[in-house]
């Protein structure tokens, strides 16, 4: 990494990967490893303790399930709620801040794919809905596991906020939403410094399995990499991904949960596939480098030839 | 690579590295070379070779020229010209199209970083003029040489359009355009399915040696296929990246010429630093399964959070 004259930010960020959560597995008993790993960030010196999208059950979009009444038993209606609260409360115990994925169910009867963002006094400072939702709305029984996220999820509809907390701007994805460009620059245009997303990702893509000819697994892997690391760079931004890992009810979803810095450079990585802690300093001073030279926004961008990337939400072909 | 049933439409592409072009090279005798590699192209079966930024020229923009009589003595006001009337000549003979990047001197004197796609009937049927132009625009005299880019060329003015062409969707870009998301992306919501772009990168950051500390070399070349495969992914195109490398006037340019499918994935990659082909059957075919499942931009992007992206040239973070 370059160096940089500047005075450092350090935040110690731990990205707490989880193994498998299967159907059965209560969310109390989930929440307990959740603060096995917070505990042990707090001993590796972590001020953020990132767990993955989902983490409080299985990622239950595999499964159709016609019972609306069965789908919501995965949503969480308020946040904290009592099964979450020992995560709360040895949160804020330890001066930890964190991000937890979920289920969320609004008051008036929306679903989303969230996140919040907890500070380190415990106060839930930002919340973000998955934008980027992948997959199908309608059962497709020929398919070896579901998709489901278009059929139990509504869009997100707060956008890309960041948030001034714990020392820097902070802000929020979740999954597919990292292989979409839109998702860094939109909070790179507000000075992101740490971004934080959750992932459950499929080491089989279902869809080619049927339809075309299985797609490599090393691909799976490299296209999670790739994206964070370009998306990383070209917002010089700190990226913590963190994925749910290993064979969850017959599926396997890959690990590699990292630690990504302003150079698109991967400084810490998981080993495995299970509950398992990765930690890196994240010197947010390192971000100023990139975005004060080659990704000087004000400098180097060309807004009047963008208009596409916001007016135009499909392909449209040049004539024949 | 994943297998899609689908009829191959195969283009062979030939990526037409050059080593360096001093500053006291003739057009002339760089038309020669490029006449080389073009033939070693048609031994080898391409449809398009590809060749750098301003490749008749040594990259120029590394120096200060107060005067501008002297700066246009690397620009073209005609295309072809009489220098380079014998590569389209031989072009058209042995029925290859390629992509050439020049220095443009308009007839009403503007100054523009150009890459014109001729066809493989000789005649030129796309011009794209470098929209993100690094650097800087006043001499530097403590830099160990300059990146005059922003002195020497206005932004361009075309956009980023496409063309039907040569059996596929082709889009032209040029060096660091390559490194902005949004090039790909306004290129990808028109379908595009070979990207063609040409460098000249130095292998040394002269910004930081002065300013901050050497940035480590292993960097140029990591960025330079990161943001690239990223982006060919993202947008599930084949993208052809061609360099001008090696030791010019005491500069030393990155090689790293590269086609890389629509995977992200590199599959071929210039094994040195001086003139040198690389060749790839590109199956123009492939870009269908990304566009159609992962990248079905229809069914996935949500432009009423990109908005951001096209109002938004600078950065504006949260207040304090």
């Amino acid at each position: 990494m370059p160096a940089f004259k500047l005075t450092p930010r350090l935040v110690t960020v731990g990205g707490a990967q989880l193994g498998p959560i299967q159907r059965a597995e209560k969310r109390e008993a989930v929440v307990e490893r959740l603060i096995a790993l917070l505990r042990e960030g707090h001993r590796k010196g972590c001020r953020i303790v990132v767990f993955p999208e989902l983490a409080l059950t299985t990622f239950f979009p595999r499964w159709f399930m016609p019972d609306w009444k069965e789908v919501e038993t995965f949503f969480e209606r308020e946040m904290p709620n009592k099964a979450v609260q020992p995560l709360f409360d040895e949160a804020k115990r330890l001066k930890i801040g964190f991000y937890l994925g979920y289920a969320e169910l609004t008051a008036d009867g929306h679903h989303f794919n969230t996140a919040i963002l907890v500070d380190d006094t415990g106060k839930i400072v930002g919340k973000y809905r998955k934008v980027h939702l992948p997959g199908h709305s309608e059962n497709e029984p020929e398919r070896p596991f579901q998709h489901l996220e278009k059929r139990y999820f509504e869009p997100g509809d707060l956008g890309f906020p960041v948030w001034r907390s714990m020392g820097g701007i902070m802000g929020m994805c979740i999954c597919n939403d990292r292989r979409w460009p839109e998702t860094y620059r939109v909070m790179g245009l507000q000075g992101v410094e740490l971004l934080m997303l959750g992932y459950n990702t499929p080491a089989i893509n279902a869809w080619a399995m049927v339809h075309s000819a299985p797609e490599p697994e090393h691909l799976r892997q490299f296209h999670n990499h790739v994206v964070m690391q370009a998306g990383a760079y070209q917002n010089s931004t700190w990226v913590v991904a963190v994925a749910k890992a290993g064979i969850e009810e017959d599926c396997s979803l890959i690990g590699g949960s990292c630690i990504i810095a302003p150079t698109g450079e991967m400084v810490a990585l998981a080993r495995g596939v299970d509950d398992e802690l990765i930690v890196a300093d994240c010197d947010l001073a390192l971000c100023k480098y990139g975005k004060d030279t080659i990704f000087n926004f004000d400098k180097h961008r060309r807004i009047e030839h963008y208009g596409l990337i916001s007016s135009q939400t499909g392909v449209i072909e040049p004539p024949m």
